[in-house]
């Protein structure tokens, strides 16, 4: 089979689960009380009308009208599903019958595995599903459910239906989830699923069934750590374009990351690389838990930004100044509109208290023809500076809570015509309104036409600060899958250098981390090693000028520490001095260090410092890290990160995001600096990680930025424990 | 009078206006989409019951079954307060006939004044309301009411009864703040006062009313900006610690400030210096309007946080982790908690999957009996490691949402224990519920017993911790009221110095500044201005070693752009050839400069660059900023602010609370500053503003700070225009 075969087995595999015409229920039970009987009671209430087994060797009777089998080989029909109620000791035996049944996937909600450190357990039963060729959703999850089918396997809990896949590695963001969505019209989910301890299907594996299923227009995940986030990432990047994903991401401090660790046994990666990372592959991250559902909402129906110049119309001048503070938070704009559609809207409305961005038209639906804010909206969105609006303040709720009762009823029409402008002018538009939380006729009627709508103007703004990431993520993701080299010939030129690595510390010395670099072409300073003073003397006169000097040893990683390095050394007798201090310097820091030599390198001219480095996240892999280095590395801790490999897009993003651009661009009158060096100088440091991938970390600092150019300082390579 | 007799006649007034026992409402109308009719129907629909009369010299008959009269005048009763709901223009003559009437107050509701540039109609109103001795409630607001008499002035809306008051200069962001509230139980309103433009009656003239009010625990602002911000600060800091003040601040970003300028015509501040502001007068900002109403419930309801450790109780690992980075990112600390704590806890819950903060008794509550919750709160809340709880997670939606139909009705009475914890150890509480945006009865318990319910963790956590910033306010509130000086002796020592600024610049020349500085003390390098070669010559010679050599004229401030400054000069050739060539330059670079000569420093040793500076906010006046300074100004952006005067405890703030700590404590082994010579620095400027209030801004910059001591390298004094 090929790949997309492959591909395509286990996306049918999956519409066999989460589509399933039969199930078993595992472990069902005569007793209400329990999980196995409330089960048989959610199918029925939810209409499920696919076929029901349970099964219990206990019973030999009926339960709620089941026949109840002894075991899941024992059903005289196929079945899709089963969804195992018993103790997690049971569960491998259950596994076993399964397979023996031809059955598709096995839910399994049982905690007390590797999250509570019980690995052996969980290794045998991943050993079973797999030798038995059977699926398993879980363990340690509240449940799954396909609302469009009825599906209800959660525990006596609910969720409302609509376009919304739900993933999530805690039952109780689910429900809560479900209960944001509750609130609004028009919103709800497609399925929900437990991801648990991803201990056979991982998150990654459900994003080609969904791209492809019926009802969902995006999906929301709730992610405390994936086992295998690179993939996952690999996956999402192929599927956003269809179906947005948008992911709330838990673990992100330290505090987190225990928590997370004691609750689904996941590792989490740093809060910064994942951030980085989702943006990289497209994944909108919701910061809050409580803006997600309708994040989503907003990217599954409105289109993507074109750009970041959001206009305003209002009726309220304080929700026109909160609307332009949160844009301008945001890092969005309020774009000055264009003279005629300042002129057209001088028409409509002559007296409103403000014609450029916010537009506020305040009192003028006094007049009682609410059709003004259609005819104003179709205006603004019409101008070319503008790429999305934000409908804030008391429409929507004119005529439900405002005064008098003999209003026609043209709210909801109205909504429907501005919403229709979504799509005639391929422009988003966010509706805040004052009622939010408490809905209102036309309120529906803009959800129902594919405009979500609000109760804080903050999550408004929100949602089109994520919808112009999209976008964004859209216009670029070209750049984002181009690599400059052909990534599969990447020759290796320094097998020996990778046997040099400190026991300890796992890292190459300094002269072999040269090397290793020097190999791929990376570094324009020369590098020798001394072996002795009299060594030492002859390349340092083969250099022009002084020398820096430092003790090469794969032991001896903070050099400065440890005082081996002399800088500026100049003349046979300082030099043979430096090399016996250095030397001894190093043998009293750590007698036991492999000492290979003195480095002997050409001082070479100061420059803007940055940092080049690699990092190995829990979740995403081997990363690519820039920033300002030197003195301010503590200081200023300005850095950004991008997953491996990187396309030039994504290296000219790392210069982008640093806060200290006036490093890049020179401050005070100083030239910039050669930004073509420094995305080289990244590009070739993914391309060696992708050649050695037994690099584990990886450390330029400083790395000299020149007008023309840069010199690598420092260098220090890491390398994986072989034994990982 | 005294001042204290003054204040309580305000009071009294204001008790007038808000408890009015009768009103006028005129321009009355029979026409029922007219406000002038509508407020009949709202006075009636919301149980008003004092008097009310219907005012319009064009009717002779009744309205809604109310006589109506020509004139306020011709009342023949007491009235407290006149509705005024006229066009603009009618507004004076109006005020007159209240004036003569003896009404206390009169709400204007009309817009078109100084927010469309009419100042004229504006100052006409002010000056009739003071010559007829009524106070003004707007104009350019919805209205204003009380929803503990059924006084509802608002145009056919409504707010939910409660406890907050709610002053807002925007009718639409009030009553999306009633919407919210409507969304909780026992959340609302006491009263609900339109501010507008601050005609007359200004936010912080409310305050003593409200602090003494009944039903108000706590009060909402929203504020575009305010007119007089110092006497709001000034009066907001007595009242805080009896009744706290939330505050949603609009115009926080030039975009938003111009959107605040043509909405109410206000002149809003710098959002870091207005923040700060609040923050040292212990009014507590609510950086999100979705967040105001449930943070006001929560400074209503609960203690204050004794310090910043926050325990975790959960019934879910998700909502742990989410937590935990909620807390974290809010700069709040999970402690932990001690072994007695966690050797009862696993007494309560031995099987529970975590005991550390966060703990965690996912899957316990399946025995039925909820009341596990209480033991393990009253467990946690008793530790002394903690300062506040979250109790985040299914609990209070399990008897409404959950399975099964026969539960006993148990969950309220719970909640109802739990709450009872707050006062018991006199720790808050704030319940995260993922139903909660839905509702049920243990919430409402929860509410009721004075314990405040969330359905976004995000804001259950900003809630506790605004709870632990009042807390620190009110354990620091002291400190920030006794000033090191007697403001009230402050002599003028430098009268004719401040003849000296320059025309268009308003500043005065570094020689004239350094005077001002040195009279009151402040500088301990020596100056000298010198006005030809020779002066020049001999002043640095009575100098140890090289000098400093700066133009001074109060016409050129940016001295390094002009090409004025010359460093580290040294010897009598190169003195004389120095002089001439800055005279040279500064004539070059402005031919109309007043050029008072050259001034002449020792050098100073260099140390860590540091910003002193005096900034005049729009909105809080004089405010002393500090910073990292020199080269990292540009980069870093790192500086802090305080509103003058400051007492000894805000300068300490001033230097904690910059990001630069280690420019402070010393980084790569240097040593630390001279935080005292600092914090003496700061006192001093903040004494300097406070004998001299014509200075308008002061900028020194660098200071350097050393191990010992400090030194002023450049200083620039601006005064405020006299014709101001």
């Amino acid at each position: 089979m090929t790949g997309n075969q492959l591909q395509q087995g286990e996306t049918d595999r999956l519409s066999q689960i989460l589509e399933a015409e039969s199930i078993a229920v595992v472990g069902a039970s005569k007793e209400p009380s329990k999980r196995g009987h409330q089960t048989l009671v959610d199918l029925e209430s939810s209409g499920y009308d696919g076929e029901i087994y349970p099964v219990n060797p206990k019973y030999d009777t009926q339960i709620r009208g089941h026949e109840v089998y002894p075991s899941v080989e024992a059903i005289p029909d196929k079945v899709d599903l089963a969804f195992v109620a018993t103790p997690a000791h049971i569960v491998p035996s259950v596994l076993e019958d399964c397979g023996a049944a031809g059955v598709a996937g096995a839910v399994v909600i049982a905690a007390g595995f590797s999250e509570v450190g019980e690995d052996g357990l969980e290794e045998r039963v991943l050993e079973t599903a797999r030798n038995h060729g059977v699926r398993l959703v879980g363990p340690n999850i509240q449940g799954i459910a396909n609302f469009h089918t009825g599906m209800n396997l959660l525990g006596g809990y609910d969720l409302p239906k609509g376009n919304l896949a739900l993933l999530s590695q805690s039952g109780n963001v689910a429900l809560e989830f479900g209960s944001h969505a509750a609130g609004l019209p028009e919103v709800g989910f497609s399925v929900n699923v437990g991801i648990g301890n991803e201990t056979d299907l991982q998150f990654h594996e459900y994003l080609p069934y969904l791209d492809q299923a019926a009802h969902t227009d995006a999906i929301v995940l709730y992610v405390d750590g994936m086992s295998d986030g690179r993939r996952f990432l690999r996956e999402a990047r192929k599927r956003v374009a269809d179906t947005p994903i948008v992911a709330v991401k838990g673990g992100v401090t330290e505090a987190g990351q225990k928590s997370a660790a004691s609750h689904t046994g996941s590792l989490a990666g740093e809060g910064a690389v994942v951030d980085a990372a989702y943006r990289q592959a497209g994944v909108v991250r919701a910061e809050r838990s409580d803006e997600a559902v309708q994040i989503a909402n907003a990217l599954g129906k409105l289109p993507a930004a074109r750009g970041e110049n959001v206009a305003i119309l209002t009726d309220g001048g304080g929700n026109a100044t909160l609307g332009a503070d949160a844009i301008v938070d945001a890092g969005l704009e309020l774009p000055e509109l264009t003279r005629e559609t300042r002129e057209r809207l001088r028409e409509l409305v002559p007296d409103a208290p403000n014609l450029s961005n916010p537009v506020d038209i305040m009192g003028l639906q006094g007049e009682g023809d609410l059709s003004i804010f259609y005819e104003c909206a179709k205006t603004i969105v019409s101008d070319p500076n503008v790429d999305s609006l934000l409908l804030t303040g008391a429409f929507g709720a004119y005529e439900t809570y405002g005064p008098g009762d003999d209003t026609s009823d043209q709210e909801p029409d109205v909504a429907r015509d501005i919403a229709s402008l979504t799509e005639a002018y391929d422009v988003p538009i966010a509706v805040h309104c004052i009622y939010g939380t408490q809905g209102s006729p036309a309120l529906t009627a803009f959800e129902e036409a594919g405009v979500p709508t609000y109760g804080s103007i903050d999550t408004a703004v929100s949602s089109l600060e994520k919808l112009v990431e999209y976008g964004t993520h859209l216009t670029s993701s070209d750049q984002k899958s181009t690599f400059r080299h052909d990534r599969s010939t990447g020759g290796r030129h320094s097998e020996n250098v990778l046997q040099r690595k400190g026991e300890e510390t796992g890292t190459l010395s300094e002269f072999h981390s040269r090397r290793l670099l020097a190999d791929s072409g990376i570094g324009s300073v020369q590098f020798e090693l001394a072996t002795t003073p009299g060594e030492a003397i002859d390349l340092a006169s083969a250099f022009d000028g002084p020398v820096a000097m430092k003790v090469s040893s794969p032991d001896i990683v903070h050099k400065t520490d440890a005082g081996v390095v002399a800088l500026n050394v100049e003349g046979d007798d300082d030099v043979k001095a430096a090399y016996d201090r250095l030397v001894t310097s190093a043998n009293a820091y750590d007698p036991n260090a492999d000492v290979e030599g003195v480095l002997v390198t050409p001082m070479v001219e100061e420059g803007t410092e940055f940092i080049v480095g690699v990092v190995d996240d829990d979740e995403v892999g081997p990363t690519l890290m820039f920033g300002v280095g030197g003195v301010f590395v503590e200081v200023l801790d300005d850095v950004a990160f991008r997953a491996l490999p990187v396309t030039e897009y994504d290296a000219e993003c790392l210069l982008d995001e640093i806060d200290g651009q006036s490093f890049l661009d020179g401050a005070r009158g100083t030239p910039g600096v050669d930004r073509d060096a420094l995305v080289d100088l990244l590009l070739r440091i993914s391309d060696l990680v992708e050649q050695y991938p037994e690099i584990s970390e990886l450390d330029l600092n400083p790395v000299f930025a020149y007008e023309d150019g840069t010199a690598i300082v420092d260098a220090s390579i890491t390398l994986r424990d072989t034994e990982e």
